[in-house]
């Protein structure tokens, strides 16, 4: 089990793909040169392109008697500098991080006003005009629990089975950043983005809580807002229960 | 008055240059493009290569009739993405931001840990070993105060007056990130980057606090700390007096 950073701007996602930088691409090729054997890297959940960790979770299988301090060493000699090895631990056989999680932690950072931040601006999805917090707080209220978030799904989801639990949805404000933190049992692929999207219509008091409301309810992807700018999203965390 | 943001990673520094990226050179550049007339930039630092601002200050005159609300945002639209005006005031015809500062704030953060961060590699100084963080504080509560700071001149600075205030050195803890905070009168050239490199020395156990002590008053560059590394440095912020 490998517990990995990386900063999602220079990566076409997670995915290996026959052309171009991806994390499982990068991963699989220093795995190669440090144990010499094809290791295959299975994620807690895939991340697209530009979109950031701080703690996606991964695991892999080797017959290698090197010790695992000493693979972290070398991984992280040998990886590029946007990805790192933050932790590595010895696994049951069975332990697989997408089947084995518990809950992931997401964060979706907003700058909001009328400059740009340079200094934010792989960081953070920056929107220009105000934002009226204490509706996106309703919002996040009204999204935290157990729902059918099928409206969130993106179009190319192929989930059939969409309920799913938001145990914890924190809105944060430092400054002029807002964050979205979102820990559930699981997400469809691009909810949170989607969320987010839609999260950012009420924001701009483009629909009332009732509509969000019924936006939610109506599990119609078409009927939600638009999917949110990858590099303000962060998989923070992954959780697995005792084993 | 300009108050500037920028990532200085893909900078040669402030200083226009000849050949290479420059802040003083993209902002003059854009500058020419909205007012139509060479206007000089002045800083109230020059900061080195690799070394960001969030409020970098900087005076220029010009004849435009144009609202500076307009100028603001025509400079943020034509500025490359890595710079940014975060503010723009009307200011009294002998303003000079850098004789009118009264105070700068210099922020340093180290990333303190066995594993870099892709995340932090442009905005934090990893050091991989362990540090004594109350050894440290102690040093910075030495620096504070009225001193003459020409041990951390670099050699290349030629001021002779080097006596400057400090009038709070704070030192922060987030997780592993640990942070400096100089807020001074003045600063010497490299005086921050040489002031972490001393207190490097001393987290480092290399130094005592009596040595940390007899660096400072030994007003001699060769005896102190090397230069730490230039992406650890953010100009914060610079304060003028009320005019």
């Amino acid at each position: 089990m490998l517990v990995l950073e990386y900063d999602g701007t220079g990566f076409l996602g997670f995915q290996r793909q026959k052309k171009g930088r991806t994390i499982q691409g990068e991963l699989e090729k220093a795995l190669f040169r440090i144990l010499c054997e094809k290791v295959r890297v299975i994620p807690a959940g895939r991340t697209d392109s530009g979109v950031h960790a701080r703690g996606q979770t991964v695991n892999i299988q080797t017959c290698s008697k090197i010790p695992l301090t000493n693979i972290q060493r070398a991984l992280n000699a040998c990886l590029p500098v946007d990805l790192a090895v933050r932790e590595i631990h010895e696994a049951a056989p069975d332990f697989h991080a997408r089947y084995g999680a518990k809950r992931k932690v997401y964060c979706y950072r907003i700058l909001c006003g009328p400059v740009r931040s340079p200094l934010a601006r792989f960081f953070a999805y920056h929107h220009r005009e105000p934002l009226d917090i204490s509706l996106m707080r309703k919002g996040a209220s009204i999204l935290s629990g157990k729902h059918d978030f099928r409206a969130f799904q993106a179009r190319a989801g192929k989930k059939t089975r969409t309920v799913r639990t938001l145990y914890k949805v924190r809105v944060g404000e430092e400054g002029p950043f807002l964050s979205f933190r979102f820990e559930g049992d699981g997400f469809l692929y691009n909810m949170v983005r989607n969320m987010v999207g839609t999260l950012l219509w009420l924001g701009r008091r483009k629909i009332s809580v009732e509509e969000f409301k019924a936006i939610v309810k109506g599990r119609d992807r078409r009927l939600a807002g638009p999917t949110a700018p990858p590099q303000g999203l962060t998989l923070e965390k992954v959780i697995y229960g005792k084993s």
